[in-house]
Formats: structure tokens, C-alpha cells, sequence
């Protein structure tokens, strides 16, 4: 087992992909962002009403996909067909899940714009709440599902 | 308690600190890589050889960072005076910890630029992991302390 | 009367300000998108319940007033304090009215920053509805007011 | 009639266009900046000798047409095979007219990047400017013709 | 002989190449940074234990590679397909060089991709070290090899 | 003698410079590139027609300066107030001779923001020229002068 992304001067490098042919790619990614009862209640107040916090992270989630490759060094810069995030509120664990999902069509997965639109849209809740809650704690950044590819298909089992 | 970030539309808004003092702001935050066992120990032979998997996650943070303002929306672009990641191999949780601490001299807290700066080398450390380990999580990205500014200090109080 | 922007080999150069004092600068720009009876209709249903048009061009805008010295050549590097935009439905007109106000404490206007946050605002109210509107024009993007600096205040005066 | 651009939850997407094949697309938009009969004459002088606006209004159209996935947050991410701007000097309505002509191989319309060409052009074109008179207006910002992919061709038809 | 970059007015365009098939292109460039022979020790040093100036020039090197199209004007976006950098200390002539190797599938040549990796690895070398030494001077920046395309391969003859 | 820019660990850091002085700070670099004597005439015959290499070089060189930060890792994004180009067209050595000026007042040195755009704006000409003249090579950029802060002024002293 080893590590793909170094040369032989075990330097950092963008693997070479040149000969992988295009294929259909889909990756699920998921997050959590974990805060205090009453923040969670303003953020839902604010999204039926005035203030939404989750229309801002929805937009900062997206864009960061497309920056992905900016972002991450050795990601390969990609043309993303479809990203897509989903926001669901949790009243018993008192926290928020976001998920992203990303399609291209290429010659690498998107398990890592998916990760990344999943990041951007958790740092940016915790942004626009910081002001009433401090200790919010993002948590539970993983892959959920990936398609495509050599590879072939992950599905994430949890317990739960 | 308010969110401070909509104007009187409830539409998002950046917030003005025109009238603000500049200060001298640090902010440090914290999260974590969980992996397998065997995952943790290639990272820790490659720190000490070839394949420096932390070395470039380091500089990813350092410059996500910088690009802070421009990932998170609402977030004010900011003159950085410095940047500086640290990592911790901790082989009992079977971790990596990330902590960044950031300063400025300015209007504003540089907590998102913290955080954003360990979101991103957490991030490098699964791409760079991933053909060996799907499965990582990054968990408890979360602020550890805050100086300066109106708001006074922040210490995060953390059992364990 | 002459183009400041030029060097003496008549080549563009970023005019030097080191010299300047920060003062507190703010401008005021705005603009129209005209569209037809019933794509404006759909964007106030969106506003109201799902699918909000202006909720995206918002954070647009505001995003791209931090980018603006990176699209505008000459532009120099601003830290931004303020960003705000507001929308008004002009419903005999069938148009959208953008306006950005846009603050900094610094050595030069901001209305660059402030008409860049329009045309980007804008831009995006059109790429979200051409799937219903081809045809939509952006218009009359002009500076409204400017205060700060040795150029003092500027205020436009229309017709209307 | 329905905007394309929002999920389930009314919050905007990135359209998933994987299904979609490549094909060749072009777009031309078109802009105006309006001015002083001053400041044109400034304009026409300066590009047949010493300040040529014009020439870094070009550059600012071609970068900013690369950047249109950034600016534009649910723009897809595209690889632009040409980007033209051409100028025309309007003495009787005292205005530029720019127009910008995008082509790509690929699954999306490439009218946004014609758009925001011109947009960024237009800017430039005022920023260089501004400096002599601050009331230039950007208008008639529209889309002149698009051909390729399923919804066809489209070609403006203007009264004048 | 003539310049394939400009429109009939003499104005910069983005070259058209949407006809163009898409082939496998490799480019390698190579430059040199020149500096006291202290300076080459300190960084031999650090490449071996603590502080290793050339890991972070490399990830400069490959991230800088992927925003070619937004630093040179004329340069179309591409999707490349790998990128990687090698450094070699020559003893004799008291210099590091820099070699970068870049991969696409695409309708354009990625000379460009090349040299500003190379551009990118060496301005980082001269960062991270012009506490110790100012005087360095970087060198013989050049294209080395280049196949795929029309034009055909290219291998630069030096004497040596 | 010793690197500033790596911590205890052995690992980059951007310094930290937040208890300096805000100084008036200037650089200027220069850099050659080298070309047969066709591509040179040329590139003189555009200038004063249709086809401005040097046009859109000075472009690139200003824009590249103001993007240095996100290039360089450890560089500190600063607020530039002063960016200037000029070409000297050398007919003896057969080169292009740029040189760049950079001012901040501000808490770091600009050589890097200098030689950042020099080296930017002598890739443009390779990039333009190069359909006629793959075997061009950038070279000698290096820092002339150099202003300001805590180490005093330095004037590079050349032979010749």
C-alpha cells in the first residue's frame, strides 16, 4: 500500500490521469455542524422568514466546488457538470448536516469537490451564526458515496 | 441576540467595521484526521522520508488562509501578518490533530481565517491519503482561542 | 484634462496612492435588468417562497466587490469594510433595480468596487433566469454618490 | 415556465449537465458605455497614440470571460476554445460599443462568459476613465446571438 | 511570419482553437535560480532535515501550473491531466534546477503550463530564502520539450 | 544565518510581521527575455501598428503583482499602492529588458510583488510570440532596488 501523489524524489506531484478515459463520476459528501439550541432556532426562524443563513452557505458550498482545485494542490482542476447541496436540521443533536453532491464527466472522481463544497458551506454556517455562538464545532466532514471510475462504486456503511 | 450579517431585507449583507479601531487579532483553531491505523502510519515514514504528506498540507492551509474572504462570502478580505500550522500525530485516537493560528493587525477577528486554514489541511491530508483510505473523517474543527477586538479573549474550555 | 492611468511611455500602470491619506471612502452605484412582465413576476414569487433569484445575485455581488482588483486591471487592492446591495422590484418598468453601497477606510474611492458589485449582481439575476428570458437587458450601471478623499462628494443628479 | 437553477428545497443548484453531449457553441453579447463628447475624444486619441484604453479594456474582457464560473456563482466551470472583443467609437450617440464573441466545445451555452466579457470590459473602460468624468452610464448590456446545443439558434432582432 | 494572437483591429484575442482535435500534449521546461554557494548549502541542509525550501516550491510550482489561464492573458483554460516538478542542485555553477513536466488531453499545447511552474518554483526558492540572500538571480527559464499537436515535437538542442 | 520561514517543526509558516511598523516600501526588478532578431522586429513593428505584445505584458505584469500572495505560499497578501512597467528594446543582445516598480506602505518588503511581475509579464511575450519563436529564454530577473523598512535600502550592483 502506498501513497499515489509523489514522484521518486518523494516530492509532491499531480498524478498523471492522461490515460484514464472519461467516465460519468458521482461522489456524495456529508458534514455536520454541531451548535447550542437556541442558534439552531435562529437559523431555522431565519430560513422561513428574514435572514438565511442556509441560502448563503448553499451559494458558498457550490462555488467553493468550483475551486477545488485551487484550494487542494495536487487536485486535478476539473469540469464539474452538477454540484448540488442539501441542507437538513437535527433537533435532537442539535446540529445541521450538509451534503454535496458532484457529477462530471472525467478522468477523476470528485470525491475531494464534494468534500470541499461540504467544508465551505460549514465554515460559512459558522460565519454567519459566529456572532451568537462562538463554539459551534464542525464535525463529520466524510465521503458518503463515490461512482465512476476504475474504482468502482463506495457506499459508506454507518451504524446509526 | 441577533444575527449581524442581514441588512433590513434579511438579505446577507458584509458587515461594515469602517468605524472600528484597528487591533492587533489572533485567533487559533483546531481539527482532526480520523484514519486507520496502518493510514497513520505510512503519514508518520513518509514525514521522516520521502512522501511528506504533512508538508503540503501545511502550505495548503497557509494559503487557504489567504483566500479566506474570498471563499466564505460574507467574510471580510483581510491583510494577514501571519500564518503558522502545526500537526500532532496522535496514535492512541488514531488521528492526525491540525491546529493554525492566525494573526492581523485590523478591524476584525481572523477566527474564520483559523479555521478555514485547518479545514484546508485536513482536506490535502485526505486527498493526499485517499487511494489507501476512503473512509477518513475530519471531525471538531472548532475555534480555540480568540484575542483581541471588542469581544475581549475567547479560550475554548474543553474537558479531557 | 487628462487619463491618469498612463505612464510616460503611454503604457497602463496602477497610479501610485502611497502617498495619499486613508480616509473613510463610500460609493453608492447601481443598475437595471429589464426583462419581460413575466419573468419579473417569477422572480417576486421566488423571493416570497422557494427558488430565490435575489438571494444568489446577493452574494454574488458581495463576492465579487472583493474580487474587484483582480477583473479591473488598473484596480488597485482594497480592503473592503462594508458591502451592502439592495434590490427593488420596478414593476412598471418591468426592471430589477440593483444598488450596491460599498465602504472603505483607505487611499482610494471605492466606486469601482461598488460598480463591479452591480454588473456582478446583475449578471447573475441573468444567468438564473435565461433558461425563461433570453432577452433580458442590464442598463443604466452608473455611479449614484461618492464621499471621501480629496476628490470630495459626488452625488448624481437624474432627471428621473 | 419554471427557473432551472433551484433543487427540491427551492435553494439554487449547479445544473447537472453530465447527460448532455459536446458540442460547438458560440455567443456574442454586446454593451455600451455612454460618456462626455471629452472623454470619447480622449478615448480615440489616446488609441492612435500614447494611453490606449481600449487595449487593457481587451485584456480585461479575455480574463474576465476565464472567470465567469467564479463571478457567477451557479455558472459551470468551462474550457473556453476562443474569447474576441472587438470596440466600435459611436461619435453620434457619444458611446463605446464593445462585443464579445465566445466559442467552446462543450455541454453548456457560453452566454454568461460573453456577458461578463463585455461587463468587465465595460468596467475597465470607466475605471480608466473616471478620472475625467464620473458619469459614464453602462448600458444596453445584452445577448446578440447564440448557436449550438438543443434550444438552437438564437439571434437578437433589434428596431434601429 | 506573423502573430496568430490578434484580431484584424491589432487587439488580443484568445486564439480560436474549437476545431482542433484533442490530442496528448507534454510539455517540459526548466529554468535555473543562481545564488551564493552559503545560500545552496542552507538549503541542501533543509532538504535533508528541517525546513525544506524545495517542498514548498514544488507545491508553488504545480498549483501555479493550474492558474496559467488566469496569469497569462491569452492563455485558454485547460484541464490538465499532470504536472510535476523536479529540482536539481548543481554544485558547480552554485544554482538549483528546476524542471517541470505538464500532461493534457486537450486542443492546445501546455508550454505555458510549464514555464510557469517553473516561474512559480523558482520566484518560491527566492522567497524562502531572500532573508539570507538577496542577490539571487533566476536564469534560463526555457522550453525543453514539447510533443502532441500540429506542430509536432520539439526537443531544444544545447550545447551544454 | 538562517531561514526565517519554517517553525519548530521544520515546517513553512508565513512570519509574522504584526508588531512592524507601517513603512513606505518600494522594489523594483527586472528580467530579460531573449529572442532571435525576427522575433524582436517584430515585436517593435506591433507597437507601433496593429499587435502590441508589450500591450498586453504590462497587463499581465500589473496583475500578476496584485495576485502574488496567492502564488508565492508564504508571501504576505499586502495592499499595493504603486505598480509600474517598462520595456527597453535591447537590438544588440537581441532582448526585451523589463522592469517592474512596486510601492506598499505597509509591514513587509514588495520585491517579490516586483519580480512576481516581471516574471508574469515575460511570460505574456512568450506566450504572444511564440508561434514564431518556441526557443525564446527568460532570464536575469532579479531585484534592482529596493526600499524601506527595518534592512534598509539596497541597490543591486552590476558589471556593466
Amino acid at each position: 500500500m502506498e501513497f499515489t501523489h509523489f514522484n521518486e524524489n518523494g516530492r509532491a506531484k499531480m498524478v498523471d490521469v492522461s490515460e484514464k478515459p472519461d467516465t460519468l463520476r458521482e461522489a456524495a459528501a456529508a458534514g455536520r455542524v454541531f451548535m447550542k439550541a437556541e442558534t439552531l432556532k435562529l437559523i431555522e426562524q431565519g430560513a422561513v422568514k428574514k435572514g438565511d443563513v442556509l441560502a448563503v452557505a448553499q451559494v458558498a458550498g457550490v462555488m467553493a466546488a468550483k475551486k477545488t482545485g485551487h484550494l487542494i494542490p495536487m487536485c486535478h482542476p476539473l469540469f464539474l457538470t452538477g454540484i448540488d447541496l442539501n441542507f437538513n436540521i437535527d433537533r435532537e443533536r442539535f446540529c445541521i448536516e450538509v451534503e454535496a453532491v458532484v457529477r462530471t464527466l472525467g478522468k477523476t472522481g470528485v470525491e475531494m469537490e464534494a468534500l470541499t463544497a461540504v467544508s465551505a458551506a460549514c465554515l460559512t454556517i459558522y460565519d454567519m451564526c459566529k456572532s451568537v455562538d462562538r463554539e459551534m464545532v464542525i464535525s463529520d466532514i466524510r465521503l458518503m458515496k463515490k461512482s465512476g471510475g476504475k474504482s468502482g462504486e463506495f457506499v459508506r456503511v454507518e451504524s446509526k
